[in-house]
């Protein structure tokens, strides 16, 4: 960890700066949006259509012009972004999404879609945004040279980058770097737990000191800051009211995650509104945006939901210290002075709007996240969450208007805490987080709540992940991007090896191949690379080559230089007349006709032939030599001398258990690796297999049926034994290596053997 | 994750269970020994001899009874133990560490540690004790069967103990998390993050729920609750101090490592020292505690440095949220009615006091942590940093004292601030850890000034780790204990390749190997392990045995009943009178012969021999007969039938980067790894190579120097290139292979073939 400072530094802060631009944007321009959008409202009040008009058409307009400016510039900046960034930095290269174009598309689809108004959060895109200032930094830093280059490092500098864009959202660094820590890793290496911190904590500091500078602040406080009395935060007998406030956020949470995914699938399903969708793109935003603004028309149904506030309004009055079922009750720790209004119907009480806000603001979100924009959930949720916290809070209240009793003391109940608890526990379950407690500690700046909010987080967790997967890994799940799940805690996990689960047909190619053999292999195989064996007998692994590679070895041996110098070879040989093609000589026609020809044969086109009737019998006469000479020259043994190999393919053995090479995959962020056995290769793993192998047993739901492969075998109870293997079975392997191979050795066969060996373990 | 929540959870809770009856233990008899020593101490007010003497034999005795007791128990229990916890959770087994032995031996050792009032801590102990208790329960679960049987699991238990250790030292859930997975862990699952955080939260509950219910508070609340102005924590101004007081502390704290180490080690040196040392192992601790004592005596030196607080007290007077050097600057935020006196002497002032503290404390805490008891030196430290802090923010008090004008209002500053972010910043700069601003907030209840934390621990940790290892890694290192230093970041590392660092002269064992070679093998090999290899021309590696599975066939080999088979068929093939050796009949005394024979064979005491005078011509043929036997025996080929061999070992292939190898190592915690070239074993590289390799280059005070492998090569930007090579290159290199390796390559061909590659490369 020593040296990692001077490299680190300007970095960071660069990307801090870039950031601090964006923030600022972004800021600036919702905040006079929303103005403006208050202002045109506010002006008409005498007029409820033109109010109604000028409320509704803000909205439609900005996330029309959003998810239309998104579509055409890049198509990828649509949505949150965390599921992506889990992806990439699982390995994967996904294309696109970390370009300069898909930068100006997130950053100013996000600016209209936030200024909207409607239910869609920032955190999740100014994730994307920050590692796309990361991934940009980093492409404009590698012109110098140095550090940059190293791919390695780009992984690097995107987990900083997620730490930045959470941090900078909630103006939580610590919060920031565990939450992207949580929602894109599966391991994570402790050297780079350190950058997080430094970048995070200067993107935090950047985007608060902004509010000082503009002289919104006097100095650098929290973003929703609490005024929680100190002295005695909570009483021990409120506990269980916050541990069950966090189990029924962990049903929130699932249910929402749920909800999400539903109207995702239900508008794939049905065909016909998807083809209508699919050609009016930006039908589906804007009917939802009328929808949802409609819906919350002040003076309409809003007013019995706080229609009327923005999502920060609305937090600022849920995290306040008073309680609004029965004014006065907390009178001595009141410090703001006005009652939150819009929350305070004349007609209905609070828990009615409270629900109905709750009720309403639930579905909303979960639509409007389905919206073609760049947006996130996190902050919706977390309102939603802050609503039911507060209802909660504010019934215990009005159960216990004298508090609980603690001695003599009378402390009446903070409905406000209940709040604070509630946004954690339900932002919690729907990204399966356990950093939103320091989120919220951070955001509101009050740490008192530590124990109610910790214990609520957790068992929120423990309820929304034994239920659905996290709204990041459902999205995941609903864009069928490569993911790896997580392995559940059963048992039988330990018994499955990879040889139940590898693909045993490898396509692979050997030191004596043909040219044609590299053809077909090219065409049949489908992973990245292909395998290098040394024959075909031994199938000792050599090395791998990436497909690109073989492709340009085979375009290569039919180059089009190659075969011009052919057939003059040819021409001369049979001393008949042959263009000698020399560079702009009249004779480029028929060098543009072999081009054609060539084009013609790989992609069969014949109908261009019709348009060039004159070459009519030039063309067969060549395309018959062409094709004779192509069969020679596939048949040819590949030269591979010129050719790049990696002599260090991820290998696995036979008996690696399923938990070893999920770790594994996992850990090294591996697409595929090789099975070989004492130095052969005899078969191949991908992400796939792995994929099926793990949800076999667990599925999207989370319920647990036994894996198919594990029914087989003796779920004995020591794993070790299963990895360790007697050598006479070894040895009449390797035997039976060297003979060709069956495409499936008989599993049960094997298990008969197993099971003896752990017998006779057993027995000593 | 979604299904670890029934099988974590009944152990996590057990888990804490008895983590709370310690913690109970050790607060009680810690409060009741501490209460004693004052009221003899205040007793005794007129006679200051008796008052000296009552001072100083309570720690005396104390230290030297937790000395003794440990040495005898013990001697694992001695120290912090989260070293060795960092180095068993990188997969190596340290022998009776997890023992219950050295959990009686670790909990009355630091609980007269900790009551003996010397700056000793318990955040590194209760880790340990923390983990014992997990290992202890785990083998105690496993009775009962089920998952506590897979060995994975229990690491995945410590792992969550040592945040359930530090969690409950400091009612710190969080920053117990952080702070344990950044001191004992390089590569972190995120699957465990959850338990951590559940584990420590309810041992955090259960420590603070134990006050409440001692009536000592009426709620939960924070450990060191402070009581700053929430308004207005800080003014922008103040921040180059804080960051200054950053640096200052990263300094303090290398300097610190740097004393640690440097009292170990000169201890060492000096023979004499040394010598009588050992001897008399309870004379060292008891000297320091005199000294210490001695020198903290009120009457005494004591009274200029606070010399009569505990640890916690001083701790609680240095948040305090007055100004010590001009009382009544403050007078708008007391809270607390009484100044702390012990800082206040009559004659000198309060900015000498500090300083004297300080020093004193430095120093005498780097000596008392180098005694041997279960002690721990974050608390110390914690609290010279706060002192410092303390010192720094009087200062500006003393500079300011109408506070830094921020527009109209005055805020005056706020010392007690400064002692948290110096306590912080200090902790952090020792441990090399950013978890300690976490920490601070938990355990002041107050989050408001997590800017400067923030900004302070970032610079301390900057300054800290580009000057000294981390005091845990320094004891690892001072212990020998096996680990593997963090790689530095210099562009070299990437070019220096496995086949560079590894063992060419690796031990194995073929199939057709004789006992003999077996024997030899053993002999001289070092690993753990051993290679087994089709045969010695192929060297194609089949797997990996341990050496005890090769002891036991050898022994099987000798054993005793083949050689009295053997004696036996012999007996009656030359038709001589043979004792037949049935049970219990008077002819077994020479069957024991027999046995001492053997005995005297491998040990050489040939002197017995003098003592056995009637059998020694029985003897002399006897040994004849057995030593050809024996010899007959070695020569025979191994049968490995019945022998457990572990088909994958990890294999590494000669081009892998030494970035690509410590990082397996680390994430997978190898001891070594098999280098194989196409399936042929070519080398071993364990983690003593590889820790030579990665110090060359970044030597213990974090000098950076050139690798002395890489100055050979070509540094060439392209780190991508080294690791794919040329096919022709490849080839050649396998033919080599078939003919008899020599045993070191020359090195310098090598690097002129990859300078050719890699311009062959650039040129393309």
């Amino acid at each position: 960890m020593s040296l990692q400072l001077p490299s680190e530094v300007p970095v960071s802060i660069e990307t801090v700066r870039v950031r601090k631009e964006n923030v600022r944007d972004v800021i600036i321009l919702c905040v006079s949006v929303s103005a403006a959008q208050k202002w045109m409202y506010g002006g008409l009040h005498n007029n409820i259509l033109l109010q109604y008009l000028a409320w509704v058409t803000y909205p439609v307009v900005l996330i029309t012009f959003s998810a239309g400016f998104t579509q055409i510039l890049a198509p990828q900046a649509v949505g949150s972004g965390i599921p992506e960034m889990k992806t990439i930095l699982r390995g994967v290269v996904l294309k696109e999404y970390l370009t300069f174009k898909t930068f100006v598309a997130k950053v100013i689809g996000l600016t209209c879609a936030l200024g909207s108004g409607m239910p869609l959060g920032k955190e999740g895109p100014f994730v994307h945004v920050a590692s796309l200032c990361a991934a940009l930094l980093s492409k404009f830093m590698a012109l110098f040279g140095g550090i940059y280059l190293v791919r390695c490092r780009n992984t690097e500098m995107l987990s900083a980058a997620c730490a930045v864009g959470v941090g900078c959202c909630f103006a939580a660094p610590i919060g920031g770097v565990l939450f992207s820590i949580e929602v894109t890793s599966t391991f994570f290496a402790v050297r780079n737990y350190w950058r997080g911190f430094f970048a995070a904590t200067f993107s935090a500091f950047i985007f608060r000191v902004l509010a000082v500078w503009n002289k919104d602040e006097e100095t650098i406080t929290a973003l929703f800051k609490t005024r929680f009395r100190l002295d005695f935060p909570f009483d021990l007998q409120e506990l269980p009211a916050f541990a069950v406030l966090g189990i029924a956020s962990g049903f929130g949470g699932a249910l929402f995650v749920y909800l999400n995914r539903i109207i995702v699938e239900s508008m794939r399903k049905q065909k016909t509104i998807n083809k209508f969708l699919l050609k009016k793109r930006l039908v589906y935003p804007a009917v939802v945006t009328l929808l949802v603004s409609t819906l919350t028309f002040p003076p309409g149904f809003g007013q019995f939901m706080a229609g009327q506030l923005t999502q920060h309004e609305s937090l600022v009055a849920l995290f306040d210290n008073q309680t609004w079922y029965k004014q006065g009750v907390a009178e001595e720790f009141v410090y703001s002075s006005e009652v939150p209004q819009a929350w305070k119907h004349p007609q209905v009480g609070v828990f009615i709007t409270l629900l109905l806000f709750i009720v309403m603001k639930f579905w909303m979100s979960a639509l409007a996240t389905t919206m073609p924009v760049p947006c996130g959930a996190f902050m919706p949720v977390f309102l939603i969450g802050a609503a039911f916290g507060r209802l909660v809070g504010e019934s215990m209240a009005a159960v216990f208007p004298e508090g609980i009793h603690a001695d003599s003391t009378v402390y009446p109940i903070v409905p406000g805490a209940y709040a604070v608890v509630g946004a954690a526990a339900l932002s919690g379950a729907v990204t399966h987080t356990v950093s939103t407690a320091v989120i919220v500690f951070e955001l509101t700046g009050q740490i008192s709540h530590i124990l109610p909010v910790m214990i609520a987080v957790i068992l929120a967790n423990a309820v929304a992940q034994s239920l659905q997967p996290s709204l990041y890994d459902s999205i995941i799940r609903i864009q069928k991007l490569p993911y790896l799940p997580e392995l559940g805690w059963g048992q039988e996990k330990y018994n499955i090896r990879v040889e139940d689960i590898m693909v045993r047909d490898v396509r692979y190619i050997t030191l004596s191949s043909s040219y044609r053999d590299l053809q077909e292999a090219l065409i049949t195989g489908q992973l990245k690379t292909l395998a290098l064996v040394e024959s075909k007998e031994s199938m000792i692994l050599l090395g791998s080559m990436e497909r690109s590679q073989l492709q340009s070895l085979l375009s290569q041996q039919l180059s089009r230089a190659r075969r011009l110098e052919y057939l003059r070879e040819r021409a001369q040989d049979n001393g008949t007349h042959v263009p000698t093609f020399p560079q702009d000589s009249p004779s480029r026609t028929g060098c543009g006709v072999r081009f054609l020809v060539c084009y013609i044969k790989s992609v069969y086109i014949t109908f261009v032939l019709g348009t060039f009737n004159s070459f009519t019998f030039f063309l067969k006469k060549c395309i018959f030599q062409i094709a004779e000479w192509e069969e020679q020259q596939l048949d040819e043994a590949v030269n591979f001398n010129n050719c790049k190999i990696d002599p260090a393919p991820f290998q696995l053995v036979e008996r690696t258990s399923l938990h070893k090479t999920h770790t594994i995959f996992s850990l090294l962020g591996l697409d595929h690796a090789y099975v070989t056995s004492t130095g052969r290769l005899v078969g191949v793993v991908s992400l796939k297999e792995l994929r099926k192998a793990i949800e076999g047993s667990v599925t999207v739901t989370g319920v647990k049926v036994r894996p198919p492969l594990a029914s087989f075998r003796d779920s004995g109870n020591n794993s070790s034994v299963s990895e360790v293997t007697e050598l006479h079975k070894l040895w009449s392997r390797n035997r039976s290596l060297l003979l060709p191979r069956e495409p499936n050795l008989p599993d049960l066969d094997d298990q008969t053997e197993t099971q003896r060996t752990c017998r006779e373990h057993d027995a000593k």
